[in-house]
Formats: structure tokens, sequence, C-alpha cells
């Protein structure tokens, strides 16, 4: 167990690991104190994704480029797919859809204006291959793309229109998946070396041998699995007790919550000049949230889910998934960057983030047409 | 008649040309078999299609590069044009605006995506000119926003809305075909070399002597003229025996069959990792149709339809041909290519026929709240 | 006085500087004589805007690259401002808002495309810095969609909804201002090397004495205030008398009156072959209007206006401005433009124009569905 403590030693974020305990205890004594085990839970999912992330790596550098590239991109957004199966159990589609644009709409807008403002506070221009960026961000327009098309079937209420939203969307996410796979022969293939720098991000530290790697990867993934549902349970209450609305906690605090591990990598990246990392880390795990995670939770909400989950987003988060992959396009385009760059990405996040914590949540006895209207704003459909 | 006959023999595509006879005789003994005469009528448009391009670019290649230019520009999209008059005629208003809107999104995107696709198997990743490319989807964007805008106004339902859409259709139209003109004179004359490429597509082949070629031209419109008539009046009975909707029907299945002459010129483009050849047409296609079919179609709604048509589409078409530019736009701005850039192009293309094939379609008993509803969705009005 | 005096018998748009006295006398004898007061005040405002662009100039000039650029920046629509803020006073909210989104639309299509179209009359291509040009349209981008988000929030008709939209719109426009000033800092500090272009356009002409400018920035601000007032005041009598709509009028007159002293800056420099310094000042104005017109009339609506404005546009300049700033994104990023660009966008321009001179004016007595329906189209909100 050598090498997993002296990581955690050097790594400070992974003293957070200390709150998955109290968590759990804390659970135990006071099932009811849903603010504190709302915040304990997401101390304690932090540094879980980093270790989950550094596990992964370790395994994929230990079975060689393209098995180990099959499995970074797969179980990249492990803690994401771990949070939203959670949520999809407990019927809780609001925040499960939230969670999904969230991630989106962070990975893009979030992770990629703060890595231009990190990197330009220390670099005065920095330049990255536009080719490779120009290529990701069309492969994220158009997986977002992908699904967006059932939500452009916005208000089909009628018996018709939900069957018709529900045969879309089992067809969409079979399609999805199938382009997925293709992205990896893609990436990992026939054109790996487009991609090359993402792959390479983590190799200068020591990976771990296999076997730790290997339960930790087990170990940890029960350990969020377990913390998740103490999250999903405490989020509700939590949110009313802070103000906040639950489209703002998917979209915001479980976004940021489960991309944390990769953000840090973006980050670093970011600060050492290498741009070309973190805008495919960012843009990267876009995509996949996009093509795999996404359309995974509509199929698998037919076995696990009280009801099948649509692909259907609520008008304004469409609006939000639209908006920032066409940032990410128009800012990429260019090749070149500097930290005012980041702060207007980071804008766009933060009016998005305003947008949502004021919104005033739907409430249940307002009349159709309110609802339709503030429906239309960003409140997701109960 | 030698040339005609040496082309037919070695293009397989043309031994279709049997369908056409078969076609006539199947409407004097059967004329309510629709089923069999929409297939049959298919059928018969390829082949004629195909001549009727090759005959076009063998007058245009006697009569100089500006009226050989003209004539190609122009006649390009014949065919296209031929359905929809004849559509526009029997007062299809439906079946017209779904084959502008789906000529559009299929060049852009099924032309394009394809193109990418079959070149990316044979050639690893592709060049092709950035500027040129990016010039066109430029035009191609610009164009379809001046055909996006009536439909913008959309649900002017009110007796001064309508009267406001005409008025609004009747100036757009003639704005672009002023911008059309206009766009001629730029590509032939003025800046010719920045569209080379296109222009000297198919000189390889040798031209047909120039009787022949305007003989095959006339004989082939009146020809296309006659089977449109069959398919026009076959589509509607063949759409519901399918279980396909009429915006299905246009949008795909006329936009495929109008198109398969182009189609047939990019692919091989693509293959021959001449791409630029590929992006010319399909951009330039779309752009055609939008500048100049739809513009011509509104006006002479006055002349031969049964009521003036506007240039207002069904809110679905409006975010299809949006985003079916934006993709052109994005996927062109690179001025690289490989397969997976066409599999996500055919992605988004695949996504559009999916949603137009299993949307309900649209009755007529619904209440005015529902069908807006599902107008909304992608049914064009009656 | 020499310099100014100079100033007019150079230049023959000075000369319409004959028209301010003739308006305050007209406004005296004839006050009700709408059209005619409203014709002067156009006449007189368009000289005005020129001298004020000029002393800003010189007294940039005068002060050093940092604080002249400031200067540069905050009053280059300093005349946009003033009639902004006395529509404002006046509770001409309709105005107001339909001067903004004009300004950004007329600045980024009609003075980019004019400036294309008269450059490429003169050269056959020209070519211009796509890096900084990307940035800008970048920058552009971003603002936009930050006056955008409270739009997106539409029909928010209830009461928590406008309570909503009040505090979002004070929220926003205190983080557009933040973006501005953090704005100035970049262009101006530490990246001023990348926009070196459009800050020495005019250095060519002798600068005017200071006391000189600072006399003419003061007394010409109070004169365009005057003028102004006048203006506003007829401008509603006048549009019924030629049959513009409220919307045309501050869309497109008062956003190409406000915005003549630039245009003529900006089509100088398209005919020397200087288009940077011509996208420069197209872009970086509509910027300014985004991130810091709009959120001033905002805040200051608190303290001058009968009551809170909102940042809240109707749905056709929400879908004007859009294509307007994708438009621009789209045609500079090639960094060459011929003279059909122009054209092209120049189009879109007509168009926009000719929908909002069409578009019969929203009457007080229909119903509340009928409204929805046309304010859907483009009429602001009364």
């Amino acid at each position: 167990m050598n090498p997993l403590l002296k990581e955690i030693r050097h790594n400070p974020l992974l003293w957070l690991l200390a709150f998955v305990p109290v968590l759990f205890i804390a659970q135990n004594i006071k099932p009811d104190a849903h603010t504190l085990l709302f915040v304990l839970s997401v101390l304690a999912i932090v540094p879980l994704a980093g270790l989950l992330s550094h596990a992964t790596e370790s395994v994929a550098a230990k079975t060689g480029d393209t098995v180990g590239g099959l499995l970074n991109a797969t179980l990249g957004n492990l803690t994401e797919l771990v949070i939203a199966l959670t949520a999809l159990h407990a019927g809780q589609y609001t925040l499960v859809k939230a969670s999904i644009a969230g991630a989106i709409v962070t990975n893009t807008l979030f992770m990629l204006g703060m890595s231009f403002l990190l990197g330009g506070l220390r670099h005065h221009v920095q330049e990255y291959d536009r080719g490779s960026a120009r290529l990701q961000a069309s492969l994220l327009f158009l997986a977002t793309i992908g699904i967006l098309i059932p939500s452009a079937v916005s208000e089909a209420d009628s018996a018709a229109g939900s069957e018709f939203t529900e045969k879309l969307s089992i067809g969409l996410s079979v399609l999805l998946i199938v382009a997925y796979g293709l992205g990896l022969l893609f990436s990992l293939r026939t054109h790996h070396e487009l991609f090359g720098g993402a792959g390479h991000a983590e190799s200068a530290e020591t990976p771990w041998p296999m076997g730790l790697a290997l339960t930790t990867l087990a170990g940890v993934t029960v350990l969020v699995a377990l913390v998740s549902e103490i999250f999903v349970e405490s989020v509700q209450h939590a949110a009313l007790t802070f103000g906040m609305t639950p489209a703002f906690v998917g979209f915001i605090v479980v976004a940021l919550v489960g991309g944390a591990a990769e953000m840090a990598s973006a980050f670093s990246g970011a600060r050492k000049n290498r741009l070309d990392l973190s805008v495919g880390i960012a843009l990267g795990s876009a995509s996949q949230i996009a093509l795999f995670v996404a359309p995974v939770l509509v199929l698998l909400s037919y076995v696990i889910g009280p009801q099948p989950m649509s692909l259907q987003f609520w008008p304004g988060a469409v609006v939000m998934m639209l908006i920032a992959t066409m940032t990410a396009s128009l800012v990429t385009n260019s090749g070149r960057s500097a930290w005012f760059v980041g702060v207007l990405v980071l804008m766009v996040y933060l009016i998005f983030a305003m947008t949502l914590y004021l919104l005033p949540p739907r409430t249940q006895g307002e009349s159709k047409h309110a609802s339709i209207t503030i429906t239309h704003v960003g409140v997701p459909e109960a």
C-alpha cells in the first residue's frame, strides 16, 4: 500500500479522504441532518474522484496504448456516471438530466475558461494546435446536437407525443453509443496521433502496480456509489436550506464535484503552457458525456429506473448547452488564448450560474400556463 | 446517338432508364397502384437526373467558361426545380417546402458527410483549401439566413400577419434572386479563380456534341416533368403505405432522388482525394437552392399555383436547416477531414431522418393547441 | 478656433452643422411640426457625432496611449449613449432597447458589410489579420450572449418572473461592466499590441489643441443632448407619418444616425485596404454597446428613469443580434474578403430592415394571444 499512502501524503486534495469515514458516521448518528450530510458528501466525493482518476490511469498505463486509452475514455467520467446512476435509481430524473447538461456546460465553459485564465496569468499569449482543437470542437458540437434533437421536440405533451419521444430517445441512444464506439476506434486506432497530447498527460507520475490500481478502482467505485446515495438523498433538502433550485444543484454543484479530478489535470496543464492537454481534457470529457454517459443512462433507465427516462431536456438547458458548445468552437478556433478570453468564457458560465440560482423554483400549484412560462426559463420538469 | 448509347453502356446507373417506359405503361394499366407507381417513378428519376446533369455539362463545355458556368449553376438543380414545380402546380405546398428544406439539409449533411466518409476510408487525412471552403460556407450560411427570416415570423396567424408574410416573402424573393445574380457575377466573372475546382469537375469525360446535348436536355426535362407528375400524385398514398410522413418524403426521399447525380460526382471526387470538388458541389448546390430555387418557386406560385406560397417554413425545418449550415461551417473550418468527421455529419443527418420518420403525422381532428404543439416539432402546416 | 473652422471647411459632413441652429429655431416656431423636427434633428446629430468623435480622438492623442485609449473606448459611443439616456429619461424603453439591439446589429452587419463592399470594389481580394479578427469576434459573441440571457427568460409575465428578471438584470449589468473594465485592462495594458490597428486610426490627422478639444467635447455633448431631446420627442409622431414602426426607427434610424462618424472612419479604412481597422471599429464598437452602454443604461434606469429597465429584449431582436454576431464570426473567420462577401452581409441587414419595416405595429386593442404572436415576430413590448 506504499504508493497509495505516498500519493495521499503528497497530494493535499486527498487529505479530504478523511471526510469519507466522517460522512458514514454522521449518516448513522444523524440521518436527518441533511445539510451536514450534503456538505460532507461533497467533500468526500472530490478526493474519491481523484483516486478513481489516478487508478484508471495506472491501469491504463500498464495495459498498453489501445486498451489503456479505452479504459481512460470509458472510466474518465466514472464519478459522474455513478452519481447519475444513483439518482436514476432514486427516480430523480431532474437531477440526472441537470447533471448531464451541467457536466457538458461546466466542462466546456468552466474547465476551458479557467484553463485559459490560469494559463494566461502566467503566459502572455498561449498557442495550441488549432487543427486538433477544431476537430475536437466539431465532435463536441455534433455530439451535443445529437442529444438535443428530442428536446427540440419539446412540448409534446399529448399521448402520441410522449410515445414518440420515448421511441426517439431509444433510437438516438443506440445511434450515439455506436458513434461513441466508432469515435474510440478513431481516436485510439486509426487516428490516435491526432489525440496524442491528452493520452500521455499524467505519464510523468509513477503509475501504481496493477494489483493496487485494480483494487483501488473497485474499492473506490463502491465508496463513490455509497457516498452518492447519501448525496442524492440529502441534496433536495440541502438545496432548500441554501435556497438553491434543483436545477442549480444538478447543473453547477454536481458537475463541479464530479469533474474536480479532471479539472485539476486541465488546470495544471494550462499553467505548464500545455494548453493542448487542457483543451483535450475539457472538450473530450464533454463529448464523452454527450455520446456515452447520457445514452447509457437512458437505456439503463429501462432496467434500474422506476420509469423510462427520455433524452428530452428543458429549453433553458438546451440553450445553455448550445451556447456552451458554440462558445467552445469559437474560442478554440483561433488557436491562441490570453487571460481575457478565459475571463469572458467564465463570464458566460457565471451568467448561467446566476440565472439558475435566481430562478424561482417551479411550485406545484401553478397553472399550466405559468408552468410553461417558467419551464421555458430553465427549471426542469419534475 | 452513339455517345449517348456509349454513356449508357458504361454507366450502370443509366440502366435504370428502363424504368421510364415501365412507369408510363404501369401508369396506363394500373393508375391506382400508387405504391408501385411511387417506387417506379423514384427509380426513373434517378437516371434522368444523371442524363440531365451530363447534358448540361456538355452544353456548358461547348459554350465557354462564363456562359457554361451560368448554365451549370442555373440548371444544376433542374431536377429539384421540375419536381418542385410539379408539386407547386398540384398545390402540394407542404411537399414543395419540405423538398426545399430537405435539399439544403441533404446536400450539406448527407452529401458532405458521405464524401468525408468515403474519402476518409481511402485516405488517412484529407486536406482541402480552407479559404474557398470557408467562403462557400459563409455564402451558404447567409443564403440560409435569407430564407429563414420569414419563418422566424412564425405563428402569424392573424389577417395582418399573413398579409405581412406574403409581402415579406415577395420582397425577400426578389432580394435573394438579386443576390444570386450578383453571386454568379462574382463566381463566374470577377473572382472565378476562387471557384476553379468545381467548374472543371467532369471535364475529363468527353462532352457530347452540341446537338445531342441540347436535344437530350430538352427531351429529358420533358420526361422528368412527366415522371414528376406521377411521382407527386402517388407520393401521398405511398407515404401512407410505407408509414412515412409527408415531411419525411419531401425532406429525405425527394432530396436524395433529386440530388443523386450531383452526389455521384461529389463522392467520386472524394475518393480521388479531390475534396475541394466535393465540398464545392455540396455547399454550392445547397446555396443555389436557397438563393435561386426557393425564391423562384415563391414568385412562380403567383403564376401557376392555386394560391401564393410564402417562404415560411415550419419550426422543425428551420432548426434543421440552421443546424445543417452551422455544421457545414464548423466542419469545413479546419480544412482537414478524416473518416470519423464523415460519420458524425452523417449521424446528424440520420438523427434528422429518424426524427422525421418517427414523427406522428398531424391529424385533421386535433385541437388547435395540439396542432401547434406538433407543428413545433416538425410537421409542416397543411 | 482656427483648427475647428479648418476642419469644418475641409469636411463636407460638417456643413450639416448648419442644421443645428435651424433645428432650435424650428423647435421654437413650430413645436408641433414633428416630421420636420425629426428630419432636422437627424441631420443635426450626424455632424455633431463627427465632431464628438474628432474631439475625443484629439484628447486621446494628447493624453498618452493608456488614458487616450480609455477615453476613446468609453466615449466612442457617446452619441448613442446620450440619445439612449434621453429616451430613458422620457421613459421610452422600447426605443432604448431597440437602439441598443440596433446598434449591435448595424455595427456588425451594415458597417462590416459596407466596409467589405467598398473595399472590395477597389481591391480584388483583401486580406486582414485573422487572429485579431477572431479574438474580437469571440469577444463580441460572448458580450452578446451576456445581454441575451435574460431574454431567453422571455415570457416571464408572472409576478415572480418579473422580480426575477429585475434581479438578474442588475446582477448581469454589474458582471458586464466588470468584464468591460477587465477588457480595457486587457486591450490597453496587458495586450494592447493585439489591438494596435484600431487605436492609431486617425493619427494621420492633426489633433486639436487640448483646450479646444475639451471645450468641443463638453459643448457638443450638451448640443447632442438638446438635439436628442427633440429627436426622441418627434420620433414617435414622425414614425407614424412615414409608416415606420418604433422598432424600425430604433433599430435602423437611430443606429445609423448615432454611428455615422464611426462608419465614416471604417469605410475610409476599407478603401485604403486597411480592413483590420474597419473590422476593429465595427466589432469593437458593437462589443462596447453590449458590455458597457447596455448595462449602464439598465443601472441608470433606477436613477433617472420612471421605472427600472430590464435587459430583456423581444424575441425578434434576440434572433437578429444572435444572427448578426454569428455572421460576423463566420465572415471574419477566413481573414479574407471580396466584394460579394460585403453584398451578402448587407443582404442580411436589408432583410432585417425589410422585416422591421413591413411588420404591422402592435395595436393596443389586440387580444393577448395575438399580441404574443406578433411580439414573437419583432415588435418590442410597449
